[in-house]
């Protein structure tokens, strides 16, 4: 099979690797359809982090192709979603809803696991990692959407729920990236009565407010938390969702945030600390996100994808196939995209 | 009247003072019955944090002498416990929950208001701060008990319930201190199964064990880290309440918090970063807590405290009058008294 492989810092090339089989019981195998990019591909692709030379991508949506004797659940010809990680679903983090941490998890496209930006990839712990999507016959739309259920619109939905944004809430989403845009969504599902959307880019301001956003802050840094504050007679917002990860972005989050409530946080800031003296003790300001359960989310998010409810897919604005996945890299790496999709192969 | 004032570290003297007197139609004057000393007092004596030369003591039960016209629900005459922060009850952060944010709210023996260690004091905002004591002839265990949800039993049930602690939760208490031991209280009342206290005192861990605690770890640092593990199968605990405030109860907080879960802060860590990425993101655990809202707490602890269902004043192991208040001082700074109670005035 075709899959991309990292060769270090702006050097993707698309390698023949054998075909992906069984090895434990508990295995399956899943022929890609739909892969993409994710900011946080950028990191090594940037050089920003290590990562190891070899397969790449943890975002994928396919067919299964082959099951373990013990995995029950999913079967071949099954069309399913892969969470991002994979997961045993009985360790005691799973069983409390944080398969992102299970003691026998993992992610795609790391330590030998194969990467979801590629034609086939052999998926650990199959029972309890990847979602059977009903029915036939998705439209490219949907499909799409489906895609963002792998990582971004379940990092979104941390984002809410880590807040605990709830009905009538007041929320502001600091990020117009794909996880800022699914939080904008999530916050919407979960009944938000007011979502301010951070973004000085016209085209993502636009999805935004078809995600749902009420009101749009292009001013950044302490413009920004005054405009907020002014929004919100002076009070702050009752969430806040720090979907960018910089020092200017947590800031910014911890400044429009009203006392007694919680950040919610899923962007990944390298370096940046918070005092706690400062924040959480003298302003009431809690935190929480981190690396979202994509397993224990994609279930309801699913539904809302199925009946149309919901449309994350529209954060797509680029698309390739595999051998041209370095222009999907660049795409985003230059800021012409928001996302980038990456055709792999066919239902 | 005489009044603990404050004239540098180390250096407090009981002064005479006017009688404080209605300045707003919204205060009160209260007698002061009981004072003691915070673990937050020992900041300034010690030099360790400024604090303007003047009146000290945030903590105080006591009885109404004078109420302004516009002043309703306390009368004079009326058994109060006074909150270590006054409030108006009608701002946005009132509204919700966090009386200790209040807008037009402060702290008692700060920025010109008088201090709880003294023989009287003016209250601002009268009807929406000071909680009426219902009934008559309460007992000194009783009184000792209406002393601490002035601030420390507050403090501690602060740290529970922004950790979450619900029924059947694993609970672990960093801290043997006044405010950790009543987070024992509160942990136990909101009916944790295990609550693993950490102390190497004996008389605290005694303590500690009246309150609730089912496990006493004596170890610190990585070995309490690696005790706690062990007791609850290397997942951690439900809720790890930080009721200490340094960089290593923080550390250790955070090392024994199982992923998903919140730290309730309440400690005041003096230059103690968190870093975003290493602990929310990669480890899914959040951090919440602060000044706790004493007033929205007082009435529901109350009950508890005038039943007799807790006894949280077991925390005043060390007890003196006005006129040697120093000796209440130095009896905590040299830590041989837990908390210090002073005697003021009688009901």
């Amino acid at each position: 099979m075709r899959a991309a492989f990292f060769e270090g810092p702006r050097s993707i090339e698309i390698t023949d690797r054998p075909d992906p089989v069984i090895v434990s019981p508990t295995d399956a195998v899943v022929r890609v359809v739909l892969s993409c990019v994710c900011g946080s591909d950028l990191w090594y692709y940037r050089g920003e982090s290590p990562h190891a030379l070899g397969p790449i991508g943890h975002e994928f949506i396919g067919v299964v192709e082959q099951v373990g004797a013990e995995v029950s659940g999913v079967a071949s010809g099954d069309f399913v979603v892969a969470p991002f990680t994979y997961c045993d679903g009985t360790c005691a983090h799973c069983r409390a809803g944080v398969t992102s941490q299970c003691v026998a998890g993992g992610s795609f496209g790391n330590h030998g696991i194969d990467g979801g930006q590629g034609e086939a990839v052999r998926v650990p712990l199959a029972s309890s990692t990847l979602v059977l999507v009903p029915g036939s016959g998705h439209s490219d739309e949907t499909m799409r959407s489906l895609l963002t259920l792998s990582d971004v619109m379940c990092a979104g939905h941390h984002a809410a729920v880590s807040a605990g944004v709830t009905r009538d809430s007041v929320v502001a989403v600091v990020g117009d990236g794909a996880v800022g845009l699914c939080a904008v969504i999530a916050a919407r599902r979960l009944g938000a009565a007011r979502i301010i959307a951070l973004s000085r880019n016209p085209a993502r301001q636009q999805i935004a407010r078809s995600f749902g956003a009420t009101d749009i802050i292009a001013e950044r840094g302490d413009a920004a938390t005054e405009a907020i504050l002014e929004l919100t007679h002076g009070v702050g917002v009752d969430a806040a969702l720090e979907c960018v990860g910089t020092g200017q972005s947590v800031a910014t989050a911890l400044a429009i945030a009203r006392p007694g409530s919680t950040v919610g946080v899923v962007g990944a800031p390298h370096g940046v600390d918070v005092p706690i003296i400062d924040v959480i003790v003298y302003r009431n300001i809690g935190l929480r996100g981190g690396v979202a359960p994509a397993r224990i989310y994609i279930p309801e998010l699913l539904d809302d994808v199925l009946y149309g409810r919901i449309n994350p897919g529209r954060v797509f604005d680029f698309e390739t196939d595999l051998k041209d996945i370095v222009k999907a890299y660049d795409a985003m790496d230059e800021r012409r995209a928001i996302k980038s999709l990456v055709r792999v192969g066919t239902l």
